[in-house]
């Protein structure tokens, strides 16, 4: 599987205009403050003075998780399926979200163990029904992971808008989310692992132990791709895909929570020019994932305690989005407007 | 002047209710976070378990402050009028995410050093040519300010919206904010003082001074609304007019930056209800908002480094509320959607 090319954003000319042109905006030097950092960010992503959103749309990618076998989540396996379902019947919360903020949602099945069948609405990428016990075995196997990512470039190629936001639904997809940030930026598990979608105290310490063990039992496992074959998921690894086709495509790429950071987390480790994409949409109440963000570099727009997924951090970022292409389109200069500049030396 | 009577929202039947709604819905508990402690405050206010937001509405108040004389901005004040210009020539930050959010917005002149003439968008409510230097003399006399609170719950009580924005736009008056935050709170004046349009450090040191010997020169003044009168503007005592008028009329009240918490402040010391009525939209970059939200037992929503003014932050929050209130409305719960709740105990 050829890995995607990524050419880094960075271009001395295309900034330095830029930033001339957030500066003559009439506003007091940088105080639109991170709207300013994100409007340089995608000039720089769409290599323009012209900011543009084009069809901003939401992929969630669902799946199931072997690991649901060591009793780490608070909610049993079916839940994958019926909030597919619920997605499918408009009822859940990203439907929700993306719908006030105009934003498309795809609901791609990447591993559910279920049998939808042919279903509207639905985008049919199974690559399993769930992956395997990562306690015992590898989830995927390294094929049914190039697979899977595989998949989730094609699914990204075919997109026709120029924003796109990652969701994911999945029973125990947390655990592989922490392994992974584990494996890959060596932080210790006790500092991975959080609630996911309601545990105890005692849950969590278990679900510590689980991946410390797993960790223990895949120790020779260290190259990106092997440990996202052996702790990730179906949908994680699409998202990994999905992610660097968008990059390559030069789309910006809205970050969702924990589980979407852990797959571009793998992705960064194969691309790491991906993080000039990337607009981290909100640091989530997950335990891991503000210093996961750390660790990417990133600074989140939104701070809201929300530890839902499905890419409901990312729907609710996408006005901010907006509002930093709208400042640079429809603002008047100081120029334009005959407001008077600074009076006094900085 | 009678100051409007104000109702606590507490409710606990309400509270009830609105608790078992929202953990109703399609979610782990707790999961949308900050949207829910939103979507409670916003059924306490309406009463209601459907919520509903209605002409949502952010009120730009425009005065010019005397205290100018002491060169405590960066900017000239001709900039205050020559941006009501631009506010009405709709080429400002705040018209650009008023419109993009579906918000109207209105402009008010409140008292600014400037003759506009009868003009289309503008509301006349001119206390005054800007106030009276207060390291002078009182900036307002007792009955401008009465008048000028008067002007702003007379302008609250025509609206037909529920949600009710407020925004301000006057060079010198974050040097009237700090005075007013450090006389009603006990704040020293150098925790106060922030570069507002873009001082230098010594420029802050500068403003802190003035406002000390001010505050030295006008020692005897204690009282709310005496603090007001002297240390204060038209465009702040309309705001604190209209809020208390708004927060009777039972409206959310949407509070933008350093300078509209300000006026908050004063509105609170007269009748504290006004707090349940109150979203905080965002903590702005100015030094003295994010202790001056702590005294109001504020958590905003939003962290964007924002120190703009006009209101900026009441607009950007403005879809978070649409969040809270659409999450209720349109989400399914566990039962309609025939999902599994959790199968482990707390």
């Amino acid at each position: 599987m050829p890995i995607p090319h990524i050419t880094p954003t960075a271009n001395p000319p295309m900034a330095s205009a830029l930033e001339h042109a957030i500066n003559s905006k009439t506003k007091p030097l940088g105080s639109l403050g991170l709207l300013e950092t994100l409007a340089h960010q995608i000039g720089l992503i769409q290599q323009s003075t012209q900011l543009a959103l084009h069809q901003p749309a939401i992929i969630v990618f669902a799946a199931d998780h072997g690991v649901v076998a060591e009793g780490i989540s608070a909610y049993p396996q079916s839940v994958t399926w019926q909030m597919v379902e619920n997605f499918l019947a408009n009822g859940a919360a990203i439907n929700v979200f993306a719908r006030q903020n105009n934003c498309a949602l795809y609901i791609v099945d990447a591993g559910v163990n279920h049998d939808f069948g042919p279903r509207d609405g639905l985008l049919d990428r199974k690559q399993g029904a769930g992956t395997r016990n990562f306690a015992n075995e590898a989830a995927m196997s390294k094929e049914q992971c190039i697979a899977a990512m595989q998949a989730g470039m094609d699914l990204a190629a075919t997109l026709d808008g120029n924003v796109l936001g990652f969701g994911e639904m999945g029973i125990g997809n947390t655990t592989a989310a922490a392994a992974l940030m584990h494996k890959l930026t060596q932080t210790p598990v006790a500092d991975c692992v959080g609630a996911g979608t309601g545990l105890s105290k005692e849950g969590i310490l278990h679900k510590q132990h689980v991946i410390e063990a797993a960790v223990a039992h895949h120790a020779a496992v260290n190259a990106p791709l092997d440990v996202l074959a052996t702790f990730g998921g179906f949908e994680i690894a699409m998202m990994a895909g999905a992610m660097l086709k968008a990059a390559e495509r030069r789309m910006i790429l809205l970050i969702d929570g924990f589980i979407v950071s852990s797959a571009l987390l793998v992705a960064a480790r194969l691309q790491p020019a991906i993080l000039d994409y990337c607009v981290f949409s909100h640091c989530s109440d997950e335990n891991g994932h503000r210093q996961l963000l750390a660790n990417l570099g990133a600074r989140p727009l939104l701070q809201l305690d929300l530890r839902l997924g499905e890419g409901t951090g990312s729907a609710l970022a996408l006005p901010l989005l907006h509002a930093a292409v709208n400042f640079m389109r429809e603002m008047a200069t100081f120029a334009s407007a005959q407001v008077s500049e600074k009076s006094t030396p900085d």
